[in-house]
């Protein structure tokens, strides 16, 4: 096993924790998870939820501690020059910590997502085969900026019953901590063991390495969230299998029977709601044939809410706000208030952009032809695919999950929003009375 | 992009392909796999059922053709000193060719694994959720000596709408192609794509190499089949996702409350039916109290079918015929007429040991009292975990899945055995009447 440098000088030393290298550390971690996991299984719905309010209420009476340690980490982003942009999703106040109390709570409220029944059926032998949902495993959770992720993540593992192993963003690292401090009080308190949760007390990068090359006896599953290098890396680089999303090229595509009215309201919400996050349109698709009645409102709309349009010679034909588009903005995710347009002929050739173009994240048709829409619906491949709303609805939130780990691209396990009921694999169970196999 | 090395004098060459770089042939495999999505993605579960039926009459038509192929195969294998038992894996005649017609009958009369509604909820914005399953896109199947899995491969990844590039040992080249052809013209008849099911026409590996590191773009997952090695390599050198088993470490526990009788046939049924296939049994647990009625019986039974019995001390007390296990005993995949025997102090010991020792494959307890029964199926935590029956059914084909890819021991996406159902994913379908995002 590889040995790691020693970390003198670093806070979980300084914590008390014993001299160690990074990788013994993370081993340590990695063993402790693992020997939860019988106990999690054992544990019931009830002490789960139990453990996800105590949570909640150690998150509202340690709420001061909580912003004075994020206030840390706000000085040091100041100090490092750090964008306002990313300031602004690290900052916590009152009520951003009221609001993770109550998605620990929301998702305690959730149905129990293990034991389920997924299938049962008996064979001709009188074998009787169950399947039923039980927990991943040990989880390993690799993530940027935003200082609630520590409490989501940790609530839908705990809901599920997995362990986790929380790798939070240097930027909010005392505010993680602090969080997370809370959360492993919440589950001590419903009697379950603290190492259900545990979150890498140090900042080195060495421990990212670590997880993605070196902990496969320990973890069943990673899951990135953040930027999509981050996600890249961890995708190109894990020796277990991982949960990921990339990019979110999404596409709203305007049907030559779309409202106008909704058109102009769907792709404003799509784009501008907050242009940044993975589910904002990036494309535009409209009809040849509506297009002279759809595109100059759409585009005068865009434009007067601060959005940058580009689009193809069709598109620009018909409304002088419209700059030329290059190829590669078919294939960019801007997260900004950046959005290009591409006239089609009709929903096949709608299908065919987005299949060549898009990432498989969240596409949406307006149209008032039921029929279209049904061969949208039918014919996008996509994880989420949406008639008559906003592309900004793809979100474990809005779908009801409670919470969520982020939304997933890939087509395996888990696809679209990942919340406690993607966390779980299942199993079979067979009853016999003695049956042999001829 | 890489290019590799030219394959002159290669049966491609021959069969009249143009000249070309195993690397170029792969992707241009892979462009092919991946542009008959969209026609897979539209047809109806009828027409791949014909397909199905087609590909056995194909099948049945030209059985003199396979077998003389299959033939060749048997007469490489001899003059290269093949040992015996892969041989016999590796003969084909009427009877086996006959089974793999019936299997792909048998795979088309599967419920049809596309479009079921998984999950449908409605949200308070009047949004409607719906999960419906979709194919899991193009699959990249590694296997090894016998053909009969070109067959149950190209089936089940029909069935479930997948577009298929099978990669088969060299040890059955010439049978697999003569099925696999059938299969494609059997396909062409029901007037879906050929290039929905491909299979690689070289033995050169530098193409599962190329397949392993390179077809990211065309590959959603790889599926191996085969012996240890080869399961192995593909999980660690893999850029896509990966089903895959490794070993079945089978554990059979006889608890205290076990008939004699039905602990004796389940045992030599676990161990001695087939004792080379991954849902053999390799270890023993016997409760203590009742070792000295089970042991003695349940080894001279074991013994006298031919199996070399290890165990632990108090085993080897309790017969003659037990020598004594050493620690690698417990962790050790025979495929082989061994079993170990270890003696535990009830359930809890039992599920102690399978997590420590098993490999998440298939487990077993013999026991009349079904308290005990309930907690050994909750508490292992195993792909399949059964009650009073041989280990020996982990099997697609005995779940009544119709065939199987093999049987995951990984805990994502799929887990246990791997047949249509399992070759699916899912996609979100929102339908709503003009929703935005506040």
């Amino acid at each position: 096993m590889k040995t790691g440098k020693p970390i003198a000088g670093d806070p979980a030393v300084a914590a008390g924790m014993p001299p160690a290298s990074i990788d013994e550390m993370m081993n340590e971690m990695g063993r402790c998870a693992r020997s939860t996991m019988k106990e999690l299984s054992r544990s019931s719905n009830d002490q789960r939820n139990e453990g996800l309010r105590n949570a909640a209420r150690e998150l509202r009476n340690r709420a001061g501690f909580i912003l004075a340690e994020n206030r840390k980490d706000l000085v040091e982003a100041t100090d490092k020059g750090v964008a306002r942009a990313l300031i602004d999703r690290l900052a916590l106040d009152s009520g951003r910590v009221e609001g993770m109390a109550r998605g620990l709570e929301a998702v305690a409220a959730l149905e129990d997502p293990l034991g389920r029944r997924l299938a049962q059926w008996d064979r001709p032998n009188g074998l009787r085969i169950e399947r039923v949902s039980v927990p991943l495993g040990v989880i390993g959770m690799i993530y940027e900026s935003r200082p609630n992720v520590t409490a989501d993540a940790a609530a839908l593992c705990l809901k599920s019953g997995n362990a986790v192993i929380l790798r939070g963003g240097s930027e909010c690292f005392a505010s993680s901590c602090a969080i997370h401090r809370c959360i492993a009080d919440g589950v001590d308190l419903c009697g379950l063991p603290q190492n259900a949760v545990q979150f890498v007390p140090i900042t080195d990068r060495q421990a990212v390495g670590y997880m993605l090359s070196s902990m496969r006896e320990y973890l069943d599953v990673l899951i990135p969230r953040g930027g999509k290098s981050l996600v890249q890396r961890v995708q190109d680089e894990a020796t277990v299998p991982v949960i990921g999303h990339l990019e979110g090229i999404c596409h709203v595509y305007l049907h030559e029977s779309a409202d106008v009215a909704m058109a102009r309201n769907i792709v404003l919400n799509a784009k501008m709601r907050r242009p940044g996050i993975c589910g904002a349109a990036e494309t535009l698709l409209v009809d040849a044939t509506a297009a002279p009645r759809l595109v100059p409102e759409v585009v005068a709309a865009l434009v007067q809410a601060g959005c940058e349009v580009r689009g193809d010679e069709i598109a620009g034909s018909l409304s002088a706000d419209v700059i030329p588009a290059r190829d590669a903005d078919w294939t960019t995710e801007y997260l900004d208030a950046v959005i290009s347009i591409r006239i089609v002929d009709g929903v096949e050739d709608a299908i065919d952009h987005i299949r060549r173009y898009g990432s498989g994240h969240t596409e949406s048709i307006v149209a008032e032809n039921a029929v279209a829409a049904e061969r949208f619906l039918a014919g996008v491949d996509s994880a989420i695919v949406m008639h008559n709303a906003s592309t900004q609805f793809a979100d474990g939130g809005e779908f009801g999950m409670g919470a969520e780990m982020g939304i997933a691209t890939g087509r395996m396990h888990a696809r679209g929003p990942v919340g406690a009921e993607q966390l779980t694999s299942y199993k079979y169970l067979v009853r016999g009375s003695g049956q042999l196999r001829p």
